[in-house]
């Protein structure tokens, strides 16, 4: 379990902000620092932010990048933070592009800065699961790790499920 | 990463309230299940809790509790949350007993009752590694998950840091 | 300072919800019970929801039920929260019609859901102005109770100000 | 309702830290800064720290200071925050001292870095009351200002009562 962990950031509902003056939500600067503070990780975390977007309007270029900087990074442990929507779509490209590294796609229900947000809590379990998975691709939601191609979100509940549950 | 998880709580910081008509604080009910939910965990989780101590004042007598009910329990895979000044000593305790299973202790630097609690993430990262974990005695905090024989608490920092760094 | 305190709730951003399915903001039930618990409030408050609507959404109609209300009200002071957008109109009708109470519009520019909303302090202090205030209709947002014809939102700020400040 | 507003820090349980290395309870910086911000207060404030003390152990010498305080103050509006289980007697000592200023003890029974304190809801509560209230000692909590003269906090409940009730 040792060796340097790769966070990627992309958006998601996440790193969502408030905007006090319009009354919507958008993107800023990523959580993930502070979330990482607060839960005193004690590990060697690169964190580097690829785009801020809400997944549903995540395009295939944006796919691409973040498949790309998979490849190119020196880090065998990839986490990426991922809006829910299409995180099942991004998972299925890695898949078929990354295989000698662990990479944990992750994201939260409720923004970050609502208090009661469960992106901590993913965030915490996706750097375990980061840690001790083998090698593949892996979506870390609802404290559970499942494999890429296992897994969807049901829509009317917000909850991860395997396909043939 | 299959059947159901247990959880044994027995007090520590994060189960910590304020006591505001003392102004001191004191332990009451856990808040484990509260942090389940608020990570929206889909896990088939048993909660019991043993005791509610402050681990500096736990006796010898609550560490075989603990280890009686590991022994008993019919899960293989158990989280313990526990104060963190003393969870070594109950995870060198459990190692000798606990040989078929993985056992994950976890705990707090902040009550969970405070916003800004470590807590959530704690829980998080301990639900994933008891899942993907071989069997044996670990402790998860910092993000990581020290093996019970290469694990201290560094008194100064509050951080846990392994025997030979 | 005595008697019972009226608050009729509107909506507005102070009881904003975010909905984790779709992403939005929405209204579910009032937070205002929540924030009288929290901050211990020790008054004979009734609370009552006329409706539940984005003040830049709200119609002359629910205007004209609002101030229908604050006249049936048996009690002499009453809060009012709701949107910031168009809080200033409706004070200005409440003070066409509402001449023998004491009347004070609030809202919040972050919602309450979010852990750092102002929404906590805003209702403490338009508490205290409509226990203190004289009979009149006022608007209390950033710590100030304004005169309802001597305030306006600045729109690029989001904060409350004085006509000619 | 012109005018400066001084604030004078005393401690208490408002602007009592939780220390992760030892457990207690203990004060740092005030937290009245970021709570004025949290409230997007829009005041001419000063603030300025007299003692950071459990009112429990206030000495009749730190009683002196913060009078000596008051009455050099150039600002006739005046708030004072204060541990609540002494916060009666030293409204007794101002009252005896200050005739010509309206001064607003204020407290709170769970400390602010506990995300559900009261304190933030208290102190706009009490900005509001400095404001509206004619000159005399006031104590600001559970939503109300009473007269120094006819409060004392139930140490059974935690709430503040007129003492005729």
């Amino acid at each position: 379990m040792d060796g340097a962990i790769r966070i990627f950031v992309t958006g998601g509902t996440f790193d969502k902000e408030y905007n006090e003056i319009t009354g919507d939500l958008y993107f800023k600067d990523s959580h993930v620092p502070k979330v990482l503070q607060m839960g005193r990780a004690r590990l060697d975390v690169h964190i580097r932010t690829l785009m801020m977007v809400d997944s549903r309007s995540m395009s295939e270029e944006d796919r691409t990048t973040i498949a790309k900087n998979c490849r190119a990074a020196s880090e065998e442990r990839i986490i990426i933070t991922h809006g829910t929507d299409t995180i099942v779509e991004t998972a299925r490209l890695l898949a078929a592009e990354i295989r000698d590294k662990t990479v944990v796609l992750t994201g939260a229900m409720i923004p970050y800065t609502f208090g009661s947000s469960d992106g901590l809590f993913n965030l915490g379990s996706a750097l375990a699961f980061v840690q001790a998975m083998p090698h593949g691709v892996y979506v870390a939601m609802n404290g559970r790790a499942f494999d890429w191609d296992n897994v969807r979100k049901n829509r009317k509940t917000g909850e991860f499920e395997e396909l043939e549950s």
